[in-house]
């Protein structure tokens, strides 16, 4: 049966469905029907249906009726998200065995989309397949399987804004994140927001010599450095007044269970080749990376950058500055404050220009809720231990989409490892994660059935 | 006999010599044949000779032999220096008439060239022919137009250096500078120095998301803005300590003459297009330009730089910061001040690389010289008004080469105007400016022979 289900997998796998390049956009297509048909065939009304992006596979499996439904006791509504869409395979030549050609080594499946996220979709689809044939489903199923996550999920918010009555759910159930090993299952009850800035620094109306002006006149890359240098102190905080007015304070449990998160300096060292980890003070890695706003400068340019020297006094420079927001941190807000903090360092002489280029809400899930529980239970019972806790540093826009429009929290169920190297060459799925995946899946249906 | 002078001008003008670019070798090496051809006319003993860049024509023009020049009393000598190389005519669809077409409109004389430096340089060519047709030559006559200018000078050092001996002059003269107006002479008797240096921080092995890391490590873009923001203080004086020890003091009358020298921050904002002039308090404009060393960051980059945003934490970052020297600074010794200073802003666990890419020294000339003085009176008397003298802000390789290697002071006396644009389209020459000039040389070799 597990074989059965890694086969038709890899049928999915091999549809280069690159979501970020136009040459594929047929590729797009097929994935996208491959899965309809999948559903079809288990019994889900199932169909294609497009938005402002790349299209969307949606689909409803209906245990009884809505008629039904109503005079029976409640019979819980499941959405189950995924992607078809994957991340673009270069660099091709670092790759072991061709990226639309699934290979299995040493227990691994090694494909393009294998983890993210074909691979990890796919055991709710397994989950489903066998629990129907078992009589065992007691769940009513939605499906929304997008084909733009790799692209920031372009027209997705907009498509469920647009559909919100028919998309509506009790829960979300996702598997696009990881655990921490096959041993060590991963809850994600929260991530955090961002807002992400472009600043334009202008002095002069072009380049000047620095022979002649030198002294004179004002540099705007040295402007820009002076901005950029005053957004944090020397503890990492970060310094725009009232940032931190809204941050959630954590109560001395989660503290604990934080600073207890397996997540050492040590392998934060070896993982980003660092020789020092810095951080906020009084906080553990965990509740910084999750807990606390981090504010980071993600790339500046002015004047000359190529060989050898050039004696200009650059009229411009620029930098994109991002911030990751926690709960309750209000992004309009915090670009507010952001904005004024910087042009209220803007020296007389500079014009400085904030723009917003986008943003998005943190989350906090209710762990505390029934859906939590079972996601528990279910990892507890397959993988022998109780999952971790986790808050993530980073941003799933669909979750975020899920809780703001349509009301409902995401349970993150992820099968991933940490070594999966999603977006860079030989990424994987272990086939181990993918079967756990599979029956913890079953479980976590079954705790929810009526 | 001046249109004669422009006419043969124009013939040198139509060779497209232009040096930094390897398609135009031929046309570099005709150029050179064309001026040695020139000069070996006029009687001088000319040739081409190579250097490790584009080759330089050399002559001598000995008045008496070495034997009559013993006995008798102590005739000068004057080097002339020129360049026959020109900048890229770039962007070609700016100019009203070919760069390499020579052509005549009110007044002026467009082509690439004329001004920087074949038509300045050819004042001093139709002098020399001016005085032996009338027999008031009474100096001895070197020349050296390199090839090379317009890429700063490469080989000509070491040209300099292997033909110390016979380069020995007296004084060097040069005219690739310019004067205020056609009324309004200018003599420089200083040019600033520079140290440039690039400098790389590192602070991962390889960028980082900032969702996962964001909080927990250091950004190196953070790490280059708050070093670079430490460069300068907020009266834009350089925060290096010691920097300044070896500063020269202006006495009282040279700050006077400074401060009255006609450069008003009104120009300095329509030159450039800036809303200030920012600057050292207690400091004129043409001080700080001349008199004063003066910090600029040329170029910076770290990160992402296009469109959109990317999450990443950049492991490395670089700039570009070059300094003004002014006498009697050292640029050795600077560098290892701003060396030792970056150094010690670097916070744990970053890496902070600072690599000097070039240095000139600065340069202050005898202006009370019997040369300067002699070029006072000629231009007083061609020009009517006596000329002003200026620190200039930027550098002349070869004067410093000459000050450091041959021990010879240079008189500049540019026959240029403001707008001439050099570098750029529609360059011009000035043709009351060429008249004047051809005058101006001739008076100046008048003074000067025995």
């Amino acid at each position: 049966m597990k074989n059965k289900h890694l086969n038709q997998l890899q049928d999915w796998l091999k549809i280069p469905s690159i979501s970020a390049d136009p040459v594929h956009k047929q590729d797009i297509q097929k994935a996208a029907e491959w899965i309809r048909d999948k559903l079809t065939g288990l019994g889900v009304q199932a169909q294609i249906e497009s938005t402002s992006g790349h299209p969307v596979v949606y689909g409803e499996l209906k245990l009884i009726s809505d008629k039904l439904q109503e005079s029976s006791h409640k019979v819980p509504t499941i959405l189950i998200y995924g992607h078809y869409d994957v991340q673009s395979p270069d660099p091709l030549d670092q790759w072991q065995s061709d990226p639309f050609e699934p290979t299995i080594r040493d227990g691994n499946l090694y494909a393009r989309g294998a983890a993210d996220d074909k691979g990890q979709f796919y055991t709710w689809i397994a989950a489903v397949e066998e629990l129907i044939k078992a009589g065992e489903l007691g769940v009513n199923l939605k499906f929304l399987i997008e084909g733009a996550e790799e692209e920031s999920s372009v027209g997705l918010p907009e498509y469920i804004a647009d559909n919100k009555d028919r998309l509506q759910a009790d829960i979300c159930a996702l598997s696009d994140t990881h655990c921490l090993s096959p041993q060590q299952p991963l809850i994600t009850y929260g991530l955090r927001g961002l807002c992400y800035f472009e600043i334009h620094v202008q002095t002069l109306a072009q380049d000047a010599h620095s022979g002649i002006y030198g002294g004179n006149v004002l540099n705007a890359a040295q402007v820009l450095a002076q901005i950029l240098a005053k957004l944090k102190d020397k503890d990492q905080r970060i310094s725009v007044p009232h940032f931190y007015d809204q941050v959630r304070v954590l109560d001395s449990n989660e503290k604990k269970e934080l600073a207890n998160f397996p997540w050492t300096a040590k392998e934060i060292k070896a993982e980003v080749g660092a020789e020092a980890v810095v951080g906020e003070p009084d906080t553990s890695l965990a509740e910084r990376a999750g807990a606390r706003p981090a504010l980071d400068i993600n790339g500046i340019w002015s004047g000359y950058q190529g060989e050898g020297g050039k004696t200009i006094i650059p009229a411009t420079a620029g930098a994109k500055v991002s911030i990751r927001l926690v709960p309750h941190q209000d992004p309009d807000e915090i670009a507010k404050l952001f904005t004024k903090y910087v042009q209220g360092l803007t020296p007389k002489g500079a014009q400085v220009e904030v723009k917003l280029l986008h943003a998005n809400k943190p989350v906090l899930l209710e762990r505390g809720s029934k859906y939590f529980q079972a996601a528990e239970t279910a990892y507890e019972k397959v993988f022998g231990a109780k999952p971790l806790y986790e808050l993530s540093g980073g941003s799933i826009g669909v979750v975020v989409d899920f809780k703001e429009i349509l009301g409902i929290d995401s349970v993150m169920m992820g099968y991933g490892l940490p070594d999966d190297n999603l977006h860079g060459p030989n990424e994987k799925l272990s086939i181990e994660m993918f079967e756990k995946g599979i029956e913890t899946n079953k479980e976590f249906l079954k705790l929810l059935s009526s």
